[in-house]
């Protein structure tokens, strides 16, 4: 039985997935998932986290478990069942990392090559149920660093849902929403004046993630049931 | 590898799971989820499909994979991953099949016995999983039978969410998102002046059973992360 890792990044303009390539047969050197096999000691949860960590060094990661893949042919040499994992990090903290060992690489989502199996399904599913959560959820903010501003906030949103979200309903339901805070700093990377950062407000941030928080206009909220 | 089904009913009234009592060791006589083994030959929904079958002779039913259980203990003989399926379906319909082979029961939600291993989370966890998407999604349609009155709907939202709705409200949203269709008949059991009968609108249901449907108040929707 595998596990398999579906690692989502956002790099401030795109979403991004860190696929290996593979060093051994079959399918050597081609691109694929980060993967590895179920322990007899291990859960699930454990033995994803073991492969997110050895691959990336990264711990205490958002991931959870999207789905179990089953085909009978999915794996040319045996059968192997595949439990998939999403996880959403910082992109910045695995560039900490050294990736040599594994060869591992960041893919624009739009742009990813050919991958390896039933793999390609495996991140259309979770690319789908990101923006199905993401609707309702601020589950987003997972993938940004520590402080961030307003504008990449939105950048984040509107790049997943391809669409212009309105900037004052966007800032207005998320400042009372309370899930985020100023603090006294600016980023002045992007502009002469500047944009306050903001991080996230730990207490209210755990209890709303419970909660719907309406940032998409529904028009362009996608299907649950995917 | 296991497969077990949670096996949702509505009699009207109440949510019902449908068990079954062990007719071999280990846990003997106790009752647990219908399950099965994965076959070689087939992946996870098939055998979904053909465990509800050879149990319940339902076929076409509502049935997605819900979650993959792995402690290493969970069964105390093996180590057995567990996938679980979730499905919806009339209860009535199983009412006409034999079940007095695999000894079956129909359990109110509330009431449930004792369950082998570690089945209580799955149903737990199946439970709100359907309370999430019923709050967004017109899912519950599939505990119905072919044709219900509106009272009949009603109830089984205001159970599920353990809440009181308001009537002309979710009439009018139901009625609007044209997923169902009056039929010139009424049910004249629970009133002299009858209920009319609806019945699913069957190209609206499916194009709307990926759209949102807020038929729920706000408050009350749990949350989509569980």
């Amino acid at each position: 039985m595998a596990v398999d890792c579906i690692i989502f990044g956002f790099d401030g303009v795109d979403y991004k997935l860190l696929m290996v390539n593979r060093g051994f047969s079959p399918e050597k050197e081609k691109w694929s998932l980060m993967g590895g096999f179920l322990r007899t000691s291990e859960s699930l949860d454990e033995s994803a986290n073991r492969i997110l960590n050895e691959l990336t060094g990264l711990e205490n990661v958002f991931m959870e478990q999207m789905h179990t893949f089953s085909k009978p042919n999915r794996d040319p040499v045996e059968r192997v069942v595949g439990v998939v994992y999403m996880a959403l990090i910082d992109i910045k903290k695995y560039q900490h990392q050294s990736n040599d060992d594994f060869q591992a690489r960041w893919f624009q989502i739009d742009q990813l090559p050919k991958l390896i199996f039933d793999h390609q399904e495996m991140v259309e599913m979770a690319f789908s149920r990101l923006k199905s959560k993401a609707a309702f959820h601020p589950i987003l903010f997972e993938l940004l660093p520590e402080k961030f501003t307003l504008p990449k906030l939105q950048a984040l949103y509107e790049k997943l849902f391809a669409t212009k979200i309105d900037k004052r309903n966007f800032t207005r339901k998320l400042l009372s929403s309370k899930i985020i805070q100023k603090i006294g700093e600016k980023d002045k990377t992007a502009s002469k004046k500047g944009a306050f950062y903001y991080t996230l407000n730990p207490s209210n941030y755990k209890e709303n993630f419970q909660r719907t928080l309406n940032l998409i206009p529904k028009s362009e909220i996608p299907s649950l049931m995917e």
